[in-house]
């Protein structure tokens, strides 16, 4: 086909697609979208279309965005308003021009339509839909039908090595010229299993090599990375890093920085939003990191609990099989440990609140909580010796001296002055309790509540916010007796906190009289 | 649980979420979306969390919202933006006071994480979901996560029972004292069949009730409302639809002011924006329509071809039975009639140019196209037999009599001054005509990207824009002969559109020499 006439071009001259960009300061996380005028050409070539997708340029760089149409004057004819993540993918500056086309389909949500319909993808497949994740062409009900239709048909085994392949090449990937490079990582859901920075201590003392790559919280009210910061700086980029691990053995600094695998980073949102976690996602998340990391021995705990997110032990026989499986794959030497997610770890719940009860623990502190020291040793045991430091079956028992004779406490404040410089857990200056308002025995405590409570009172982002719980399953309390001390930087995330504590009920639960 | 002690009404006092509600003119469509700044106590404990939901009040109505914080001076403080969505449905006004706090989980997206896990739903899970999507409770992302589940999971019959229930349940119905009511529906995707009409001229002088409500168009270039509103108003409420029914016999008004299965409007926004259109919720969405509007008798259209919907006539075979089992659950008598989706009917796309080929045909014009009147005659004989207005077989050579002597044509003129007054399809004042760089024979035409053309000329909204096809499959074609011509109301969207049509390639296929 050809347009009959010349004249074409100059009609293509009447297109009054280029806008000036503004920046409006709107964070939608991951999609894209622009902002246009109603009554712009482009939107009445669009219509009233739901989630329309335009593709935006501005020479340098081009994105396809969701477009949202203004019928107010909050922008300017000849204006387009670019949420965060359009102008920092475009990597915009006031006042540049940015012009607006139609984009061309993306071939990749074919493949998520053959997903829906019970095909089996390939690699290939899988590749370009991550890609195209990574590369932000998605909107959120892209990412929302993805993510529904690999936990809808279940992916099969080969397509979990697939997914999880994609999204190790979607990223970075560290190689270290050490051997052996341990690793390990606990399969979420339980708040305060905060073990890591004692695990890394211990096997960094042993002599092992552990650069620790750890996440920051994107539901729960801390991740380990918001834990460390409170004791170190955490944000150190590869050479940093490099340097801590070669001068110490062992470093726990945020994975963010080192973008290892960061289409996870987006699903694992979008799968926290729908509450809908599939086994093949979870083991391609987990698994893409930590090849992305070059680790090559791991130890897994999956905690299992009623609340956490492995529910039984059938699950978790499953799921350790499963992860190993993949784990070979991929040259890694795993081992899998499952341990008990009835109730939450330790007595904080909140960044800096866990950090307490790490220090506490490295430093034999009278009364740290016993259950984070004893995960520790467990989980550096098995790394002792998956390692080759120690014979099979003394692993925990060398964790256990080494963390008893001090060496590492002394090792993770080595550590710390590697990572920046050691530093002290802030505290909260507004502090609420909640007491139990009649006597009974403590007979469950349910994780994901609890960890909204911390949340909403400001954790991770106020670092001393959180909670302290006072009471573990089993526990005889009477009328009065505090159950747990809300804690916040500011009376209205307090106030915000404590109205859900009120009302969600069934938190902590008491046996009837 | 209670808290300690009674000063926590004095923490609630710092409770810093009332905020002033801005309207920001931003149309989002369906999701309600609230913009509150980054330093508010609300984003501080919510965090950064992606897709954060927040609920919000303003005394008289009660929303959930998606939650975009603001980092820029958009917003004051203490003001909070609301999307247009969200301003409608707490039906604010400028400077009213909202307040904002934190949701109850929705207990019917657990049901959407059953349907995931492939668990069969009953009817008050159904009726649930559809309840909370009619409200405005879910956001893109669960809208695109329940419309998934089901096309993963295929619904059974009862399932497809329920959900085309729940979605008659959560809207307007309407009854009719007459008997029967007859109805005719196309399951879409094909450009310009723009049958209703003719149909309902013919059906209506022939004494059978048809009181028609027809939907704009969602993705495509012109619903039927939009062609008719070229011709007469169709912005009908109830009562004054009811007395141009009990004069004439029959309407052809938009159901949107109805309100008939408003989930459905909802629902296939994502499904179109996702391209996914599973048997199931295709049934549940024709089919709760007609339910609603009192509909006894029912013809379906199915067009088959490999660029319609229905893609062969195996699949055309499973639609029909499955549409005519659920029908007969709801008492109605249906039929379908599988057609010819091979191309383009008539010669406009769009609703002006779709409307001059009605009255071609209604007026007996010469060369009125004569696809279009043979769908009529073929539908309104189907429905005259059914509705008992003809003997079995006699059906169509009625329609085409009533055709032929203008009994039709004078029943619609009659039918648009009843609806407010006939008036002439407008004409678009920019043109261009795209023409074949070669000889050859018209072997395929896509009907999808033909739509996209037309639409991106300013169809529907622009009532003159969008385009005249000038061939036919079958047809022999000289080098410079013109295939089609764009019609647009501005020159910027004629050529958004020529852009388009240039770059796309494959919209009418030509044999090789």
């Amino acid at each position: 086909m050809s347009t009959k006439n010349t004249e074409v071009q100059g009609i293509k001259g009447h297109i009054n697609n280029s806008l000036r960009a503004r920046r409006l300061g709107i964070d939608t996380q991951y999609e894209t979208i622009i902002f246009m005028r109603t009554d712009c050409p482009v939107c009445r070539s669009e219509g009233f279309t739901a989630h329309a997708r335009v593709k935006v340029t501005n020479g340098r760089h081009s994105i396809i965005a969701t477009l949202y149409q203004v019928s107010s004057e909050l922008l300017g004819h000849n204006e387009a308003g670019l949420s965060e993540s359009a102008w920092k993918r475009l990597d915009l500056l006031d006042g540049d021009i940015v012009t607006v086309s139609h984009p061309h389909p993306l071939s990749s949500l074919g493949k998520i339509r053959r997903k829906i319909n019970a095909e089996r993808l390939g690699a290939e497949d899988f590749q370009e839909i991550i890609d195209d994740v990574v590369a932000g062409r998605y909107s959120d009900i892209h990412l929302s039908s993805f993510v529904t239709a690999c936990s809808s048909n279940t992916l099969a085994l080969d397509e979990v090595i697939a997914l999880t392949w994609a999204m190790t090449q979607a990223g970075e990937r560290l190689k270290w010229k050490k051997h052996p490079i341990v690793d390990k990582h606990c399969v979420g859901g339980l708040p305060g299993n905060r073990t890591t920075p004692i695990v890394v201590s211990i096997v960094a003392a042993c002599g092992l090599t552990m650069p620790k790559t750890s996440s920051r919280a994107i539901t729960s009210p801390a991740g380990t990375a918001d834990t460390m910061e409170t004791m170190a700086p955490v944000d150190l980029d590869i050479p940093a890093m490099r340097r801590v691990v070669e001068k110490e053995g062992g470093c726990v600094v945020w994975g963010g920085a080192v973008r290892l695998s960061p289409a996870d980073d987006t699903l694992i949102r979008v799968e926290r939003a729908l509450e809908i976690d599939s086994e093949g996602q979870l083991i391609a998340s987990v698994l893409s990191k930590k090849i992305a990391a070059g680790s090559t021995h791991l130890v897994l705990d999956l905690p299992v609990g009623p609340t956490a997110k492995v529910k039984d032990a059938a699950l978790a026989q499953r799921l350790s099989e499963s992860l190993l499986l993949v784990a070979r794959q991929f040259g890694i030497e795993a081992r899998t440990i499952t341990t008990d997610g009835n109730q939450p770890v330790g007595r904080g719940i909140g960044p800096a609140l866990e950090a307490r009860d790490v220090l506490a623990v490295l430093q034999n502190r009278p009364g740290a909580p016993g259950d984070l020291r004893h995960r520790a040793t467990s989980l550096a045991g098995q790394l002792l010796e998956l390692g080759g430091a120690a014979n099979v079956g003394e692993g925990e028992s060398l964790a256990i001296q080494v963390l008893d004779d001090e060496r590492a406490w002394r090792k993770f404040q080595r550590i710390c002055e590697a990572q920046g410089g050691m530093r002290e857990p802030p505290n909260a200056p507004y502090r609420h309790e909640i007491a139990a308002h009649r006597r009974g025995t403590v007979t469950s405590i349910d994780n994901h509540r609890l960890a909204r409570v911390a949340k909403l009172a400001g954790a991770p982002d106020d670092k001393s916010a959180g909670l302290e719980l006072h009471v573990r399953l089993g526990d005889a309390i009477e009328a009065g007796q505090p159950l747990f001390t809300v804690h916040a930087e500011s009376p209205g995330e307090l106030a915000y906190s404590l109205e859900y504590a009120e009302t969600a009920g069934g938190i902590i639960g008491l046996s009837e009289e």
